[in-house]
């Protein structure tokens, strides 16, 4: 039997044993099952940082793979559980909006409820669904079973709320999505909008973020300023960055996630 | 072949590449072989806490899995090397304690003394046993080979000292084994012992802890009670935990393993 | 088909999804890749350090296997990409000296500059050539494409800088290789120099290191002093390692990658 991949990312950290549980529920019940880590790392209880990383990533893999989340502050409480298929993914997970970004993207054709507790390990605890729900889920979808038997239709999930960076006269008002590990500060501007106010290669532009104004050049690589300098660059997740050639922007400029931002080209 | 899972748990952390040493030689010695990390953040050499971990863990795993376990601080010295074939498992690591409340818990068939000398990596150091013996070790096993041929039979090994909580008239004295990731303060009286005491849903209990009182609700889940504040819960080990809705309850009363905690219920 | 190790050495870190976005990018291409992790948790663009934890670690995989290193200050710029094959390995990554030492101590026989741009995820963007270059090109070395199909010979490559240790009348002077998680000193003076000082087992020598003068034991293992003593050894590298029993030498010592250190026989 070909391996299903089932990919997991939570905010369980690496110290405990919890992410190893999981992953024998899994392998005992599919034991062909390929399991890769997106990032168990995540902010405590951020649904936010979760879901804007399940969206960069989730594309990467192939058609059929099992995206897997459990970022669950409200376990144990009446949220639902749900299983999101996709034009080319199952999502599996908590229904608090950490499942909606990446399934939005990649076009959503079912919405079913978890239900069918002779799936789930018993005695099902209050405090650890990834272990007795939706680790034995994934594992089960993974075996192929027919999504009908999982649960019901829904209409409607918890959807999470974005703010659309926009253009008003001369400046784009954006936000800080996430700041990665190098201190790279992703933003909510698309290529697009710049190339809207006309920013390119070499553009000089001035940003305002945490009430301080900056001047930097849009670049094609961080080698194109100073080691320590900042720069714009369109990033690897195709929006605006924030970055410094080999030091943090995000430590240099202070910026944290959901900080305003605000471009415009720097005018003598 | 089938494969077979190996897991790994070891105080090495992931900086270093002397986890992913253990794992080129177990998969060139046995191919087929399947690891799963538990953890390699355990606090180092801290023999306890990865005891712990283990018998958590272990039981989530199907029939014939090897759990290999490096938390070694006697490396090189004259502490022994064991294999241990329980009801369901085999355990390898040193001879320190640190496997014997995992493989009591599936109820031990033999505890081998590893000594065949053909089977280590040559030649073996006095500070990397995970790599020079452990692994290889493992990885024969895991190639089906007899226990006979790895060693020769023992009647005993190294156990940890374990205080069991108890009930003293109208209070349950007990501790902390540990305190995870979350913040969860997770203790030695399982649900049994509140039974005793008429402990129950909703039951309000006084509980002492490094010399303060708090008085806190046994719920069901963490969302019974407002963000931020105290509650008791039967975990998913099974015990009393002492945790907090979505913050860390081990912070909170700066709590950490071995301390002291009484409970009893509340009175006015 | 048989399956094909690519192991991944990266500065990423685990919070972000970098790591799993490479492997999902293999696993498409490659669906039989198996993948292990050296280490993630390379200091933020430390070729140095990334340079030594792979040469330390390769040997002990299986032939054929294909070591895949991303530490890369340089993306986006003019630095070249290669593939290394060498006797037992495959290297791919940067041209920044990186791959040198494990390359040049495993033998090498031809080096390439990747320049195939059929192999490479489109649009390749000038910030992640782990995911749109190095994955996909280790990828498909693990489906057996012929090196020639890559790109072109090249006769040179950057190599990394290496003192070696050398002994001076009856000294010897030395460097700090690096620092490990347990806080051991790894240092480039191997045993035959500490022969050539007729320093072996239980000679005490004087240490210089940050200059301080420390007094130690040259021992088989940690126990052989007391708990939190000084002590030296011959490490798992094969080197001369300055160690403490269950403590860190490096914060003990305050010793750094680069310190220089100098050994000589205690004389009263």
């Amino acid at each position: 039997m070909k391996r299903r991949i089932i990919t997991l990312l939570t905010d369980f950290g690496l110290q405990d044993p919890y992410v190893s549980v999981m992953k024998g529920v899994i392998l005992t019940i599919c034991p062909t099952a390929e399991i890769v880590d997106i990032s168990h790392q995540i902010g405590k209880f951020n649904i936010r940082e979760a879901a804007f990383k399940l969206a960069f990533t989730a594309k990467y893999f192939e058609p059929n793979t099992i995206h897997l989340v459990v970022v669950d502050p409200g376990v144990g409480s009446s949220r639902k559980s749900l299983i999101i298929s996709t034009e080319n993914y199952f999502f599996i997970g908590p229904d608090n909006g950490v499942l909606s970004l990446a399934a939005e993207k990649d076009g959503i054709k079912r919405i079913i409820e978890i239900t069918n507790e002779d799936l789930f390990l018993k005695p099902v605890s209050n405090t650890f669904h990834g272990r007795d729900i939706f680790a034995p889920v994934a594992a089960h979808v993974a075996n192929h079973i027919p999504l009908n038997k999982i649960g019901s239709d829904r209409n409607e999930m918890i959807k999470l709320s974005l703010t659309k960076a926009a253009m008003i006269s001369n400046e784009i008002f954006g936000e800080v999505l996430y700041t990665d590990g190098f201190g790279n500060i992703v933003t909510n501007i698309n290529s697009d909008l710049l190339k809207k106010l006309n920013i390119s290669h070499k553009t000089k532009m001035e940003i305002e973020i945490k009430a301080k104004l900056e001047n930097i050049i849009l670049c094609n690589s961080y080698n194109e300023v100073k080691k320590g300098e900042l720069l714009g660059i369109i990033g690897s997740s195709g929006n605006l960055e924030i970055s410094a050639n080999q030091k943090s922007a995000a430590n240099l400029l202070n910026a944290e996630i959901n900080d305003k931002i605000r471009v415009r080209v720097f005018k003598v």
